[in-house]
Order: structure tokens, then sequence, then C-alpha cells
């Protein structure tokens, strides 16, 4: 489903400053290694806290809490629309969040923006299941993003995942598992002992009460 | 649970004749590699057909069923309990299955009796869960019986596992990655999408019946 371009989208845009990096890809041929344009984390944030990452962030509702949270850790939140990745900057500028930064684009470019090995976790919720074989390559658990977190990720570093989607969290163990990453703290129903810690977003909420069970997972590389 | 032992049980075993080998512990000290007592199975079965396992076979309604169905392969099928294994191999007696012993015994003494990189697959089905934490080491997919079955079985040969219990299942997805092993052909609601070939046991049956999800994984060393 492609959404309606928002009115005045540009200007919100524009008034959201540099809380949005744009991945740009005009020329939709970056090329890793010699077109980078790395982000310093150090100079964007002001400060040399550790890096997370949320990969498909939405209207940022997961991310604005847990950087509220954890104030001494900096988050980069990834998402492929300006539809709806101005909401999410929207709203951690009306929150006064000063450590979270937004990437506009798709995760296939991320190498070309974030420096190899700095990134502590990287979250993965509730993304889009894609449940047609053919567009299997574009779930965010498809090996060609793994490989692509596995450059991000500093080592023995973790990449957390939570879905409603059962045929997607198959998909996601035997990716995972195929690609070599092993996998800790496995949950089939992550609401029947939850942890104390546990964000829930909106979606998770509406799905929980439904009584369908949300799944989790936690992968690294040994 | 200890379970009675039943009447005329040794009489009904010896009835069963060489249907049941039995893996003898009175000394409860097998050292694997000085003290083998290892199966000839062409010998056992009259033939070079592959060999199969099932380890926690119960009363043998899986196995038998399975060894009808392929009566090319040859089964072994292991059972901790006289009293059990009995009915089991009465049935597979009642029934005049050839290509079917059963192995009375811990798992933990198969080395002991199988010979090493035989083994083409191996089933798990609805394993006691051993749900407390200080008995996590019966659970069968315990890394130490995962390094048994790394033994017997021939290379990149793989262990098909069902069960009902959501814990179990999280507990064995997470020992077989952490060990090494790669999953695939993971289900965490079989009835929802059921092979064609799936054998349903009645225990299987009746928590289906109950609208709880079956969960089935099959693991492999790469």
């Amino acid at each position: 489903m492609r959404m309606r371009r928002k009115k005045h989208l540009e200007e919100r845009l524009a008034d959201c400053g540099d809380m949005i990096i744009y991945m740009d890809r005009a020329d939709r041929n970056y090329q890793v290694k010699d077109n980078k344009e790395l982000i310093d984390c150090e100079a964007l944030f002001g400060n040399s806290n550790p890096v997370e990452m949320e990969i498909g962030c939405g209207k940022g509702q997961f991310i604005c809490e847990l950087a509220q949270r954890r104030p001494d850790v900096n988050y980069l939140a990834v998402e492929k629309s300006s539809n709806v990745v101005v909401d999410a900057a929207e709203k951690a500028l009306s929150l006064g969040i000063k450590n979270v930064r937004f990437m506009r684009g798709g995760a296939e470019y991320l190498e070309c923006f974030v420096p190899a090995g700095i990134v502590e976790r990287i979250y993965l919720n509730f993304s889009c299941p894609f449940p047609k074989k053919s567009y299997a390559s574009h779930r965010l658990t498809n090996r060609r993003f793994l490989a692509i977190y596995d450059v991000l990720l500093k080592p023995h570093s973790e990449i957390w995942q939570k879905t409603d989607n059962r045929n997607f969290f198959e998909f996601s163990l035997e990716e995972f598992s195929d690609c070599g990453w092993t996998l800790k703290n496995i949950s089939l129903d992550l609401h029947a002992n939850e942890p104390e810690d546990n964000i829930v977003t909106e979606y998770e909420k509406r799905f929980t009460e439904l009584g369908m069970p949300i799944y989790r997972l936690e992968a690294y590389r040994k």
C-alpha cells in the first residue's frame, strides 16, 4: 500500500532540521566502498555514548520511549518512508529528546552512512513480514540484511527482534541459524513471561489483547 | 512419577525375545571407549538398509506406524522404562513389523551400543520437558545429549523434534543454536500447515484438539 504524500510534508521535514539524516539514493547506485558519507556519531550527539539502532522505527513510539529511559545511549532510528519518519522526528522534538536521530531510507544503504563495528544493539520491532515468498528478500531478517547488520555491529553484539507474525518469525529463526548467528532468549509467547523492561508499542498491545502470541529472539555472532 | 512394576513383566519381556536390546547399566559405570557392545545392524536386521532412531518411543505408536510406512528403513527405538518398552515391543510383534528393534535404557548409554556415524535421522517426539530448571540436564535436547547424537549421526543428518511444550521448545532452539547446529523447517504451529506425511500420535492429537500449537524443528550439522 502506497501512502498518499502528506500535505506540507516538505515543510514539516525541513522543520525537523538535523533530527533527520537523509540516506539519499537519488542515483540508486551507491557503491558501498567508494561513496561513503559516514556519520560521525560523536559530533552528531556531542558525546561518545554507545550507539544502538532501530531499523523500521515507524512513527517512533518505541524509540522515543527507549531513548527517554536510557539517556546515556544514543539511538539511530531508520525508517524508509518520509511520510512516517516525519511523525517520528516531530514526536522526538516535541518530547525534547536529544539522544535520537532518524535516518530516512532503506536499510540496504546503511553501510554507506554508519561506520562499521560501532553499533551495540539493533532492534527489529514488528517489521513488515512480506508474507509473499517472492518478497522474501525484502524481509528485514533476510540474509542480505543480516550481512549488513554484521558489518555495523560491534563483535558479539545482538539483534533483538519482536514480531506477531508466525511465518516471519519461523523464517527469521532459520535465516539467522543458516547464516551462523547464535540464538538466545527466545520467547514464543512474550507476554506469558514478560520481561519488566519490555516496551509495549500500540501495535504490540493490540495483538496481545487479541490473545495472539508475540515472538521474540536475540541473535548474535559468537 | 514412578510407575508400579507391571504384573508378569519379566515373562512379557522374555516373550519379546530379541525385539528388545537391553542397555544394561548394572555397574552404572559404562566407559564409552573401553566397554562397548556395539550392535551390528546388518546382522540384526538381515540387510544394509539405512538406520533411523527414535529416542523416547513410549508405547511405540509413532515408530510402528513409521516402520510400516517405510519398510526399507531400519529403526532403533529407545525407551528408558521396561514397563513402557514392553508395550511397544508387543505392539510391533503383533503387527508383524520386522524393521524395528527396541533398546531399553537411557539415551546417555547409546554410544556404548550404537556404532558412530551410522544413523541417518533421529526423532524426538514429545519428549518429557522436565520443566524444573534443576532437571534441565535430563531434557533430551540438553547439550550432553546433543553431543551423543552428533556422534551417532551420519554427517549432515538431521534431528527432527516435535513437542507441545513451549518452554521446552524455546530451550531446544537455544541449545541447538548454542551448540552450533543449524535449524531448518521450523514450525511454531505444525497443524496450521501440516505436512502430508506427518504421523500424529494420540498425544499430539489430544493437544491439537485443545487448540494448542505443536512446535517442530529440524537440526543438523553443516
